[in-house]
């Protein structure tokens, strides 16, 4: 049987912009773009180009994508040629293959808010649609505050739709601007335009104001349309958009949708949304929802004792899909046996054969669990875990001993009176017999710890020049300024490895240090075993 | 027009304490039923008797609610007498008014978990609604694993919610319990339930495992509920359950359901709910989540300057419901893709009247945009955007120079051997002409900042006695420990007012010094207002 291809696009560079506190740089543009296009997405909009020089320069060029790379904007304004619009020309200008543009649907904005009549509305939408197809780009229309608009005025909403499918739309986009409308509302609608505008040429694009963008997408999807607009873990203005994240598995492993339809996420691809979830918000700098749908940590955790030996048994009678579809896993919060089976093979993952009886294993889980309790995250810190293990296995030579640090942040005014900030940190290490004392500058506490330490290492000196630190993370685990603090670090070196270490402590400079030294020690590690390796020939 | 009752029933106490990291007390548990009694809700289920001391407690006494008390159990053990099963006689002890038993509707978990007949189920159901009817409870029968179980055995989750029913069952409740039914199913199943069991006797209970928790409890009501259970902010095991946050207002304010139904929460209740969803995740020790529908604090938020002078003249057509009517309230978002619009209303809401043509607001505007290309970000940060803007207005005493400081942070090991890491700052600060040299000691560098800066600020002192910082967040904006940090700090006081301060720098001592020294003197001004407004009679 063949399926319906259903078409997913996502606006988290674009809409999911709008959420409070979300900035993307052009850096962080890039990297979401290249997750959404690894993930399978079918379109992604990058953004709004005029609007802000972030936007401008993303589509100054084009982007090699395997999505249709979409631009944003408005059409040209009431009574003006579409050559004689200078925003216009911006959007049109963006070297992409598609662009999405808004319009009004309901009479009422275009009254209010554009001042202009019904008529030339519709003429404006004909035009803008008409220059960008003429310059060969696809072209969507979001038609805002369409069932709200539709509620008003049936009839124009409709015309809007016509208009733009007529002028050459490839898509015509029914959006909830508001997000107040409700499903049985979505699916009454959706069938009403479904008689003007084929289902194939309409996508849905849902806002979270009742909690219900998923099931609106979804009802859409229903009542006939075959695109849906979202933004990865729901981000958006005031409550989100609808959240691709949680829709994605649903239309991938349920089969009311699975039968009818297919999208561009195999299930290869599906396996990996836990991972670009998480990664989307540690982008962003937030603690993962542990309750997002599908993909939370505790998604598929059971606390209840009653039913976790059930679940080991028959697994499908109490998880609606599996796990490991959607890349997260079962966690069982009251049994010691899931985690010593997931530590086996973590061990297997990194080298490390451990027998399944080997009492080593019991302290190292007890450990993993302790520190994790004082908020340690190994999950993020893969080298951290691994230095963790194998000093337990004691398999991590003794390389170097801070004895002392001391780090001294100062604020006062300069001889010129100008107030100035200097950190200035020193680090005592002692490397065999020798004592090494180091100095360092920086421009917070950390940076001048970090230059300190890693001054004069002796020996070991020449194996940690090619180390960088790649990005520095903190978060606050609880409260006010007394709070745990966890820091993480990422590091690479000149062949382009990178890794991740963990340290946490109710004192910033103490967790920053903990993460630092991990990483210096992992280096050395993975040097010294490359050494072995070079030193002795395979037979 | 008559309209239907429909009936909340919440079930935070009990199924939403399966939600890993929440334990409540007993105290706790009073105090969310008082919670949950205030805003009108029909039904309170607080726990499981003889499950845990808690709950043991918690029902050894008669509580005088308003809303029907409620314990939950499981059904007899098959094969047993009532009255020889001291699980069950735990629960009949229980000083309640209503009990919510559970039982299994899904064939495979009777034969699969209980190990016995489905006829055997079916008149343990019976047995056990009949004991409890004896003793003049009102009865529930929570169907674990209804929808599930209809779809692989139709007559008989049919069966057993008859044999409910028929027993005197008030309530035969449907439950989602693995939470994967989609909207269209949920709606399906019920209607064919609803020709053996009357709707006016049928629950929902749904789980959030798709994101549809909301949308299938309000499709079950559409399709004949007249009970729905959920949660306080849908915590809950896994995924969470229905959220009563956002089905209570949908319930009340959307008129597909005003229309045809009421509930026990007024519209004078509903306006409590704000409060009430904050105050719960407050107990939790946890962060609201500010995308939260209805009663996030970016609910009614708007960053887009394009929208935001409409909102202003008719927020009506922006947003889908008055803020007001839950107790929410409209943000215009100061941020550089703001603009003068957001920044004017945002003016008038604390209280700043200015001219729209007062060139002051282009230099403000100027000034914000600026500081966000710095890495501000004030949409986050009112306290101190509101003194941005007092400042450019000049309104802002200066109370108190901070004339330097040095923050030492020093590890070593002491006297006994031990690792130890202390923090010490000490802060030079005028007031007036008085120079007070303050030092404090804290578990980080910031933390001792914070202490040495607020240990004495001589005559404003007793103003900042109750002032305490709620959080510290820390935001590393790019790259390694060598970039700019932006630190945000939550403040509140003894009245329980909360403001929201922000400092950017590449030392992130540096950063969290501006905020935490922004939001003292927010405290002083706000001090200092409200006595010069006891200060003056009104006439």
């Amino acid at each position: 049987m063949t399926r319906e291809r259903l078409y997913l696009f996502d606006t988290t560079l674009r809409d999911g912009q709008q959420t409070p506190g979300v900035d993307f740089s052009l850096d962080d543009k890039l990297v979401i773009m290249e997750m959404l296009d690894q993930l399978g997405l079918d379109y992604i909009e990058g953004g709004y180009p005029g609007a802000n020089p972030t936007d401008t320069a993303l589509f100054a060029e084009a982007r090699p994508t395997k999505a249709t790379f979409t631009a944003f904007g408005m059409v040209k304004r009431a009574g003006r040629s579409a050559s004689n619009d200078p925003g216009l020309q911006d959007i049109l200008r963006a070297k992409v293959k598609a662009i999405c543009f808004v319009a009004k649907s309901w009479d009422y904005h275009v009254r209010v808010a554009l001042q202009t009549t019904n008529e030339e509305n519709l003429l404006t939408i004909k035009d803008t649609i008409e220059s960008a197809k003429a310059l060969g780009r696809e072209v969507l229309l979001d038609c805002e505050h369409f069932f709200d608009g539709f509620k008003a005025n049936p009839a124009y909403a409709l015309e809007v739709a016509k208009t733009a499918y007529e002028a050459g739309a490839r898509w015509v986009v029914l959006c909830d601007t508001n997000g107040g409308t409700l499903p049985p509302e979505v699916s009454e609608i959706v069938r009403e335009v479904t008689k003007t505008v084929p289902g194939s040429h309409l996508g849905i694009h849902a806002h979270n104001d009742t909690e219900q963008a998923v099931a609106n997408s979804l009802a859409a999807v229903l009542a006939g349309v075959r695109q849906i607009q979202g933004t990865l873990n729901g981000i958006g203005e005031r409550c989100g958009n609808a959240n691709l994240v949680s829709i994605i598995p649903t239309l991938v492993l349920k089969k009311e949708f699975a039968e009818r339809f297919e999208t561009g996420v195999t299930e290869e691809k599906l396996a990996t949304l836990t991972h670009v979830s998480r990664a989307f918000d540690e982008l962003l700098n937030r603690s993962p929802n542990a309750q997002a749908p599908y993909v939370g940590r505790s998604a598929f955790a059971t606390k209840a004792g009653i039913h976790a030996s059930a679940i080991v048994k028959e697994p499908e009678t109490y998880e609606h899909v599996p796990p490991d579809s959607i890349g997260n896993r079962r966690r069982m919060l009251v049994s010691d046996q899931a985690g010593k089976s997931n530590l086996l093979a973590e061990l297997a993952r990194i080298g490390l054969a451990v027998d399944k009886s080997d009492s080593r294993l019991d302290t190292l889980l007890r450990e993993v669990k302790e520190r994790e309790a004082q908020g340690y995250a190994y999950d993020g810190a893969d080298a951290s875990f691994e230095l963790l293990a194998r000093r337990m296995l004691g398999t991590v030579p003794h390389y170097f001993d801070v004895q002392s640090f001391r780090v001294i942040v100062e604020q006062r005014h300069n001889a010129l009176g100008e107030l100035v900030t200097m950190s200035e940190a020193v680090v005592k290490v002692k490397v065999d017999d020798e004592i090494f004392i180091n100095a360092g500058e920086g421009n917070g506490p950390v940076n001048a710890l970090d230059v300190a330490l890693r001054k004069d290492l002796g020996k070991y000196q020449r194996f940690i020049d090619d180390l960088e630190l790649a990005d520095y993370k903190v978060r606050i685990l609880n409260g006010g300024t007394g709070a745990t603090t966890r820091v993480l670090v990422e590091s690479r070196d000149g062949e382009g490895n990178r890794w991740f270490t963990v340290g946490v402590s109710p004192n910033i400079v103490d967790a920053s240090f903990q993460a630092l030294s991990d990483s210096i020690v992992f280096k050395l590690l993975r040097e010294e075993v490359a050494g072995a390796e070079k030193a002795t020939p395979r037979p």
